[in-house]
């Protein structure tokens, strides 16, 4: 094998350090917080204007060897490991990946799966390491104004719920899902009998928003936890009345980020 | 050029003909019924047991000579010169595309354009030759049992209609999508005042469809148009109580199909 | 709940069964052939004239009841138990999903996970129920046209290949693995030494093979299979000259199916 | 109209302004450049602490009076008329769209379209706006490392190039394609006859270049160009040894961005 040209260590002559590289789409069984799924990973780390070219197999032997059992830890630690094994100063994992909870369903208690997506960021910089949470929630939404204006009936539809944070210490997933779907018309349920369905329905009639009210109300809850950095908030809507959807987003530091700079 | 090997050309000893070979993926820019859009193309032919390989640039050069002005005369035309090009038996060719309507708004007036989804597939075997036209329309549906069993509101979603047939003579795109439309509880808009948006709830309100009706009612217009050899109708529904869908599909052969086969 | 109006148990009166109801799109996590993972399901039961519509929820608990340690039997029971529940003739359940192999590299023995797609649909039709497997496996392929008019080099990419059958007994998902990568250029790997690296681009450079002649290949191997009803084997390469796919595909009866019918 | 309640417009006592509120996933038929084709919006504005929602008609309509002729002043023109049409402090449009150019074989001179990806971002703050032009440019890549260590042949594939760059006057991208597929290991036609196939087979196998050498590559061209402000260059190999994609990224400031600022 010595004998095998290694052109990836040439030196490269243009001057130019590379931000990213590795590699990305790499499906890959995993465990999330005990729930059994399948990821899908991307991986890169910085290299010097001096290398031509970094070792694409190290990704994989990382993820191979720090696949199982991902939680918070676990996830920064795979990172630590990819930036120490490729010698760089800066390392990324990115992961995407279904999750899902067992729910009752809420008159007639019958259980089945919901699917969620989580998607998870280990970013590391020499020393400090930052994980940045993402869940997707699928939610119900009925139109306030929809409501309003007419007579009977509101349009209502699918919409999708995105919540980012970054913090010292990481929020449980399902307690995300539960803020959204608070917030929301309705939550959704994989499994309805037809007492849940009339439930179901009505909760959300009288529970109308618009996708500024469920970035809003999420916002102001998911701002208050204590030692948060950094949140985003999405909401999309699968418009039952347009074959476009309604998006709104709001973004900040977290109340306890600005108690942090008393000149600020 | 005449020196290069034919390696296509060779003969092929495994004794085995190849039911379709050729391109597939291949984006182009079309006009369709004079509408200018994008359109995703598949091409194939049969391939004998004697022939190695297919000559793949001739498929591009048909489909670079025939894109303009596509009907489906034009579209039939493309298919012959296809088999012809390539000494081939049979040939297909498919094409997906978005495909527009300027509509009005249903009270304000307001004009905008909405997106609709074209499959054209073009079979030729021999002498013979077969269109088959699919048009995906887009609609509002509001569920019958949650209306029934709700004291208020009732649960609606965006929902998508496929309309497919076989015909001696295709169906003004147009026509398939006022059918669908109108079997919906709501048809969508891409600009909706407040005064169209009380209208169309209303409407939904007052026309609730299962996605089972949807199809029946569908169905029940398409197999009575004359000269029809085949059709398909199926609903799909993007649940506002789920994070899955509901669908249905009826198919069969048209009215008119039967009557011609007094023996059968 | 005994109140509540049984909207889908109305009697319909236009007089058209519906062939496909049920649901689309529901991901769920599974265990198949012992490898965890997520599937995406559809499942659906024909429904007669005069039943307005059928009973959604019941699809998702045979689901939630039926999920665990899916194998070609446990997957048929899935869609005859459903076609029980529904009341109905016939019944489908469809399940696509990634499926993964630890894959040691070829020279240095590095172990990592690759990835493949399974489709399984099972269909039930009265008393008889019939499974067809198909499985989607990436592999290499190098272009002989391109070896044999060039100087040096030859175009090769990645490519996707479709094994579909209908057989008495299933064929195991690893065999068919097996079949397809040996009939490529190169088979894939999650992780890649330089050694490696350097047998495989030397393999696929020693076994050129069109689109063409892959699915040949295959398709040789496949219909020789003892009891076999029905077989497909596609193939579509990522070209690296073209921003469009290369495609071939083969279907068929199995030789023995053929055997069956001495009079045809 | 003037009775119906305007919902959007009720006080919210929430006190969190929104930074984007909108539509997203509208596709409209348009002409950029000059040349037609569909591309898919998104179109944002902030929104006050003290309104509770936006008036999505008016993107819409605003989409609907600027979709001609699509340019880069057009474009800021429509971000520009959106902020004021919708009383906000900032507005954003986003256009995704494929684009096609006339391509002619490098050997045999065949014509045929081959596409590429523009994304288009305006971004207007109060009075000031700012353009970002990204091209996404498939190409062939081979790889250097497996042409050093092998006998014969070398792995090569299907990439995408994406170049990014925000510019007091944007960079014709025609150009920016000219700049990526130069340095690649080859560009991609639809149309190649033999004596095209041996040529780009040859050009490429002489030409290896992995993404890092791609990214550096264009990213010195890139950072050259006058005026520049910002610019990111993003290169992913669908490897053909893997199921997996290989992935680099630079992204820094212009070069005469830094000129500009002599204090810095």
């Amino acid at each position: 094998m010595s004998q095998l040209t290694d052109t990836q260590s040439e030196p490269d002559h243009r001057g130019l350090p590379i931000d990213r590289v590795g590699i990305r789409g790499l499906r890959y069984p995993v465990t999330i917080d005990g729930v059994p799924t399948v990821g899908t990973f991307a991986m890169t780390v910085d290299l010097p204007a001096t290398q031509r070219g970094t070792h694409m197999s190290r990704f994989v032997e990382v993820l191979a060897s720090c696949h199982h059992d991902l939680n918070e830890q676990s996830f920064l630690t795979m990172a630590r490991t990819l930036r120490s094994r490729l010698n760089s100063t800066r390392s990324c994992v990115e992961l995407a990946a279904p999750w899902f909870v067992e729910k009752l369903a809420p008159v007639s208690g019958g259980a089945a799966m919901l699917d969620y997506e989580l998607h998870w960021l280990a970013e590391v910089n020499g020393r400090t390491a930052e994980f940045t949470q993402t869940v997707r929630i699928p939610v119900g939404t009925l139109c306030p104004c929809s409501k309003a204006i007419s007579e009977r009936g509101a349009h209502n539809q699918r919409g999708v719920v995105s919540v980012s944070l970054r913090r010292s210490k990481p929020v449980a997933t399902a307690e995300l899902i539960r803020l959204a779907e608070a917030a929301a018309s309705s939550d959704l349920y994989s499994l309805l009998k037809r007492s849940d369905e009339k439930f179901i329905t009505e909760r959300a009639y009288d529970n109308p928003v618009f996708v500024e009210d469920l970035v809003r109300s999420i916002a102001e809850q998911v701002r208050s936890v204590p030692g948060l950095h950094w949140y985003r908030v999405e909401a999309e809507n699968l418009e039952s009345i347009h074959n476009h959807n309604a998006y709104a987003m709001i973004e900040g530091a977290g109340k306890s980020a600005k108690k942090r700079r008393p000149a600020g």
